[in-house]
């Protein structure tokens, strides 16, 4: 039987399937069926299809949605609320005090806000650590965003479950909670081994792996980091994971900046994915992650932002301009982290990273239609040599007209239709009018 | 007298003077009467004036318009066309074959489209070394944008004005001819230390002194260049340059990568200025510009995009975020390069840079109508805890919705006004079908 039929065509782009090896198909079209890509082709190989509807994609590039593989969504609330400090400044006296203020409803907002500004920057999926973090999935189902969601697990108590025991009770409810759910995929996140026991960590990745879900733990940010686990246990954070048999498929170590070349052997014998942070970890100075070197050694490396306090955008197109940029600077090489290496972490590998390359990540008949249009037709994207070049060197998150996600369109050109995006940001303000008025400091105009 | 009335009005706006220790004026107005400002204050103080014209910048900040120190504006003929490259392939087999193609038709039409970019990402002064600058005048004359332009200098024929004698002719011809423009001052721009013989250098100083304009010159932008400078003059480019009597406050050092403490104290000694472009300098892999150690020597630091080849944009508020990060991580401090330094270089410093800030790089009444405002109402701007944090870490130049350069308005809402975008754009996309069926390379699709 052949496809004739579509219940959505997007026609008339330059259609980059990320489906490794695939060469851009120029004039090509992908057809859509409920919540799966059903075709692409030629779009002459179209033209007789019958179908409920059309978007024509006006020659721009249509792409695979952005992966995010590392964020703390609801800090959209702390955006700009402190910079330029020097770390235990930040957190202690602006960041930790904003947070302790935090519940359900404030972290919902938070993450609306943050999920309409990934949507308008071409990111379809996002993986979140966080607090309140059936807020965040409710709020990632409500804006119609793939999600990957964990409560952050740690040895004190939390404001939101209380006491380790009842975190693991938490992310066990979140499990059964979203487990059919077509866009939610719970993470089991301790947050990292210098907040973590060694029996918390353990427990959390028997869970996750009982669940076939992804452990997310954050990695070696910082010299101090490491410098303290060496304390504490004799190692690097690597080797202390590796030693206590916690590196594991399954884990996603977000920034991974300071590693030996013995972390980066153990990182890719054990298969652990790395979700590199590069703008975050410019702005807190945390270091340059040896990203050349791990892809050199098959280690799989998507991108994410960080929270919003430390970047100050969710905008992965500029994360993909710097990750390309950054890396030359630092190895002195023009030729490292080419603009297609880089296009690749940002999909189909930061897919690969959240376990979930099954589905998305690349534009292949089957897998979920979650896509993205670029609209080319503009002065900084003239003209077009090479569109791979364009997506990672010139253009930005709003150059993004459209965005399909599971098949739902939640974006045309320009306008976000999933949610009500004057009271989102409303919302916000009010909450960044309450912060306001409990810190003095704010009150002084910069 | 007191002043009651003005041409255009620019109301409602948080308005960031630059004026050295000014806070911003929330709920500000600024008075624009013929191609100068004539006040600045609070919206109320403005309740009883008659003006021609009223903009409201709905709550957005207004700001005076970024200033580029350093680009080759027609390079967006080129943009993307060889990227990741070894510095000498990209150089001789892409840029340069492209290059011996260019006329003055070209160059018009490049800077054309580099002018509608730079116009709607914020831009409203740069700085042009390239070749037939005649063409770059005439283009930044036709888009209304603030531009010097410099033909550039060197020891080899020139595929415009042939041997260099003819390029001091043509150079004073520009001077003569565009001397009473009020956007377009001309500069002398010898290409470099390693292109221009010491006489060619001292020539191009003179003849800058006597019109009292900038001399823009190419000055350590990579190791390379350093060594090959020690080997000929036994002394590095800087170094090089005071030893001859060349270092002067009107002499403008675009990239300034690899630098001594010694040639830091030699740039502060004679005021010479330098022009950062950080991404350039990243994606070529040149180095880290000492750009703190400068700042600390008391150095004036302006910020440039330098060309579409090696960026691939020409957004100014891209390369503040990138300037504020870089520096925090190559330094490991994250208090270096704070969000307002930043602003200042892309502002009042990069007019400084240019020999302009009697005129531009702040709102004060007196100075030209170069004026910018940012629609701050959008989900990545939301919450504002500070404009100024904002601008650096959050903002993009597709933020900007609205351009008055030299009391003219170029774009509104968006729209640009001085230039047909449509057909800029097609005619830089028939020069890239040109060069693409000369370059066999290109025909096979990336």
């Amino acid at each position: 039987m052949t496809l004739n039929s579509a219940d959505l065509l997007v026609t008339n782009g330059t259609v980059i399937t990320m489906k490794p090896g695939e060469a851009p198909i120029y004039n090509g079209t992908l057809a859509i069926e409920k919540d799966k890509i059903s075709a692409i082709g030629q779009s002459d190989e179209f033209s007789n299809w019958k179908t409920l509807r059309k978007i024509n994609a006006g020659g721009g590039i249509v792409m695979p949605g952005l992966v995010n593989t590392h964020t703390h969504a609801a800090m959209t609330c702390f955006r700009g609320l402190a910079d330029d400090l020097p770390l235990m400044t930040w957190l202690n006296d602006h960041i930790f005090p904003a947070e302790s203020k935090l519940d359900y409803e404030k972290v919902y907002r938070g993450t609306l806000l943050a999920c309409a500004e990934m949507i308008r920057n071409g990111t379809t999926c996002f993986c979140d650590m966080y607090l309140f973090e059936d807020a965040v999935a409710q709020a990632a189902s409500k804006a119609g965003v793939r999600a990957v969601v964990g409560e952050v697990l740690y040895d004190f108590p939390s404001p939101n479950y209380g006491p380790i025991a009842q975190g693991f009770a938490y992310t066990k409810m979140l499990i059964d909670k979203w487990k059919n759910d077509p866009l939610i995929t719970i993470a089991v996140e301790p947050h990292s081994p210098y907040l973590c026991a060694p029996e918390l960590l353990k427990e959390a990745l028997t869970l996750s792996q009982a669940h076939d879900i992804p452990m997310v733990v954050h990695i070696s940010e910082a010299q101090s980091e490491v410098d303290e686990i060496k304390k504490r246990h004799g190692k690097t954070p690597v080797g202390f994971l590796a030693d206590k048999g916690l590196l594991a498929a399954n884990l996603v170590g977000c920034h991974c900046v300071v590693l030996t070349e013995a972390d980066i052997s153990l990182l890719k014998r054990h298969d652990t994915k790395v979700s590199h942070c590069p703008e975050s970890n410019m702005k807190l100075a945390s270091g340059i992650a040896p990203i050349p070197k791990l892809l050199k050694a098959g280690v799989c490396v998507g991108l994410g932002t960080d929270g919003c306090a430390s970047n100050n955008n969710l905008d992965l197109f500029a994360e993909m301009e710097t990750a390309a940029k950054l890396h030359k600077v630092s190895t002195l090489d023009p030729t490292v982290l080419d603009a297609a290496t880089v296009l690749k972490m940002a999909t189909l590998d930061g897919a690969k990273t959240l376990g979930l390359d099954d589905k998305i990540g690349s534009l292949e008949p089957g897998k979920s239609a979650d896509i993205i249009i670029i609209d080319t037709r503009k002065p900084h994207l003239t003209p077009m040599y090479n569109p791979v070049s364009h997506l990672v060197y010139a253009a930005r998150g709003s150059d993004v007209s459209t965005s399909i996600i599971n098949g739902r369109l939640v974006m045309e050109d320009g306008r976000l239709l999933s949610l009500n995006l004057e009271r989102v940001m409303g919302d916000v303000e009010n909450i960044a009018e309450e912060i306001r008025s409990t810190n003095k400091k704010l009150r002084k105009v910069p």
